[in-house]
């Protein structure tokens, strides 16, 4: 691998903004040099404080200067090789917040001799010094992005070690299954005797189904760590920006509720028993003839194809032709595993001829807490809130990838068992399924696996 | 004054967005009982960490818990009264960046006992409890907002107490000319001695003159803090977009030669020579004609009104009858003292018969280094970059105010001296004086000058 761990890099940890501090990071060898050379303890005279004579783990209050002009009155945490975060020498810096001086003071301590940090690098060290495994790793970039209690919950669980408890436990027994072959190996090359299979392919077996039943997870984890892409369509005044507003109103995330977030941030995105809706704008999606004529709006109709679940609106106060139509448009135009179709203003009270879809009226809520029910049920996710505490959720495709490579190499061993192969191929089968595992927590990697994970981390993480 | 420091407060001190490190602040009385209840030492059960044993600057590795639930794995700082930000019992929790962990630990902060801070709350309290003077105070607030080298310049020197100084050199020499005068008045009700009036004008004087000049650098002092708004005036095709783009090209702010920082902040901010020119949008601003008839240009034009700087282009290429109609129109409509009128494309070299103005060329870097040159000088001020290590700059409308009441008091002085009036009468002009100088530092104030101050600030500070 083309590590290079013997620099010190740097960057600004927090995000970027108006805020009341900032928090420059230093990692690595040279990170108290170039501390010292920049940190003064006293406001009108440089004065040097000797980190090595300051325990880990310590806060000093100073000055940082570049040459005799003053920056900032800033703290420094010193942090000492292994006890960091990077398990190697780490000073943070906190100054006063707002871009101009996090830069100014990052600039400096890049003069001074650090490197600008990419993009995760800081966790990518930890992993590397051992602070982490692999699967932690991508822990702390699914932390830091959660919006959802559910995100939140599994992506801390990885990060405390869930996922490695589980690839440590498979690792075991096909580690104990291999040794039962290896013991065979070493009498003869005759063919295993019929006890020994059956015990083999009984083990292998329950590892199978085992995780088998973890990887399914993923559907429930996808949705927990990305959210269900949600389309509300339907003709102009079908009633799709208020519903919206209306779900919005009732179920929009923590975050706005409090001062100091941009509302950005939340924008068109929904809550419904912790699962994360992001609303796709529909605009100028209209009925199924516009669709094919206009390009703009074909362009929206990709997305409606991209979706996880559509909503398809129909209102209730048009004429029972119009309405005949727009449910021959639905059934023709759109994939009806992932829709719902949907009749609003139900308050008006004409319709009781349709029978198919789901009849709401934002004036009566229980109508509204049924259509909740039907999303979470169309997408086969009832509630992902409450995970039990000893549940596996797959959210990362990576390693869902990885488990299913376990599974093929195990499944292969059932194979070879059964053509009656030696001990030796077995072996094989079952030592790639060993690699496989391996690559989850990193102790089998290589520099595109760990440039494709850090790449989407954030800067000074 | 209204004012509540028995409670604890607490906030996101980091900026909002994702990034690898928030910082949630708590300050006050109950900051170290609220962290006990809900830090743990220990990850697989509650370990409550005694701040009481801990020493003050000290830094420790947990576990936030809501309940039996894991929040997050945090480092907590504390801060022991006297010796914080404060001067309150102060914890810092770092936990990992986003939005999300952020707002549950706070919500978890609140629930078990603090207070939402308002903006600028823990400044102002560090304020309070003497940290700092309301200057300083003022300071935090324009370094976190500075853009420039400038801006940073002048609000680090303020936070380290320069106007502070200034305020007590003056107070100093008040309370020596008005001892001088009640020495006087021990004596008798009889008129001041003649050498006496002599030497408490001659004093006064100098003081009105000394900080008439230091009122005087407010000029600067508002381009370095708000920068200059500048307009690009002309007809369609004039060029005004090419020269936005030549100059922000050459004098982007450096907080976007690094990854990691929104390019919103310095969308349309130019800095030149340490000026910050805020461009304001022109488009729609065509020529005199068109000002006047439509109502969304004269909305432009209201720009134009407020602006500090107006580049007025023309186009060299366009015919000798249309140049000489649009340098009316420049004279008739623009406001000459703040307009520089330009003809662009001048390598196309039609125009030298007209002589005002100056002529641009984006081929030529020359020509726009001149322009910039005049940029300047229109806006009388060559360089604000190079600040000389004792000049004083008010940045502040609020203490150039303060500063001119000053003046007038003093002012009053020199006109009851001269009316003969007794050392008394000359008092009460002298105690007005001072009255005024404490209300930059805060020592004379009220619920509304702090008020006013605090909530400019960001939350968090």
């Amino acid at each position: 691998m083309n590590i290079n761990l013997t620099d010190t890099i740097a960057a600004i940890s927090t995000a970027p903004g108006e805020g009341g501090i900032s928090v420059i990071r230093i990692s690595g060898k040279n990170s108290f040099e170039i501390t010292e050379k920049i940190f003064s303890k006293n406001k009108n005279e440089f004065s040097q404080l000797i980190i090595s004579d300051s325990a880990s783990h310590t806060i000093h209050f100073g000055y940082i200067f570049n040459g005799d002009i003053l920056v900032d009155e800033v703290l420094i945490s010193i942090f000492k090789d292994p006890n960091s975060y990077t398990g190697e020498d780490v000073i943070e810096i906190s100054s006063h917040g707002g871009n101009y001086i996090a830069q100014k003071i990052l600039l400096l301590v890049i003069n001074n001799g650090a490197r600008h940090a990419e993009p995760g690098e800081f966790t990518k060290r930890a992993f590397l010094n051992g602070k982490m495994d692999l699967s932690q790793a991508e822990a702390v970039a699914d932390l830091i992005g959660s919006q959802t209690e559910a995100a939140h919950t599994s992506s801390i669980r990885q990060l405390e070690g869930s996922l490695t408890e589980l690839v440590n436990e498979v690792k075991d027994e096909i580690i104990n299954v291999t040794s039962l072959l290896e013991l065979e190996l070493d009498f003869a090359e005759e063919d295993l005797e019929f006890v020994k299979k059956d015990e083999v392919q009984h083990r292998v077996e329950k590892l199978i189904s085992r995780l088998e039943k973890i990887i399914s997870s993923y559907i429930k984890g996808k949705v927990i760590r990305e959210g269900v892409r949600l389309v509300i369509a339907g003709k102009p005044n079908s009633g799709k920006s208020s519903l919206f507003n209306y779900l919005l109103k009732t179920n929009r995330a923590i975050v706005s509720d409090i001062a100091g977030t941009t509302r950005d941030f939340i924008e068109e995105k929904l809550i419904i028993n912790g699962v994360l809706f992001n609303l796709t704008d529909t605009a100028g999606i209209r009925s199924s003839e516009d669709l094919i004529e206009s390009e703009g709006i074909k362009r929206s109709y990709s997305k409606i194809e991209e979706a996880d679940l559509i909503l398809f609106l129909n209102d209730s106060s048009e004429s029972e032709v119009d309405i005949s139509n727009n449910i021959e448009t639905f059934k023709k135009d759109f994939d009806l595993k992932k829709s719902i179709m949907i009749f609003t203003k139900s308050d008006l009270n004409k319709l009781q001829k349709f029978k198919e879809g789901i009849h709401i009226s934002l004036l009566k809520d229980e109508t509204i807490e049924d259509l909740k029910k039907k999303m979470l049920h169309k997408i086969s996710i009832e509630n992902v809130t409450r995970q039990k505490s000893d549940e596996i959720i797959i959210t990362n495709l990576r390693h869902k990838i990885c488990l299913e490579d376990v599974v093929t190499s195990l499944s292969n061993t059932l194979v070879t068992l059964n053509d009656g192969m030696t001990g030796e191929f077995l072996s094989v089968d079952l030592r790639d399924a060993l690699s496989h595992l391996g690559e989850i927590t990193g102790e089998v990697t290589n520099d595109d696996i760990l440039n494709n994970i850090f790449r989407n981390f954030c800067i000074g993480k």
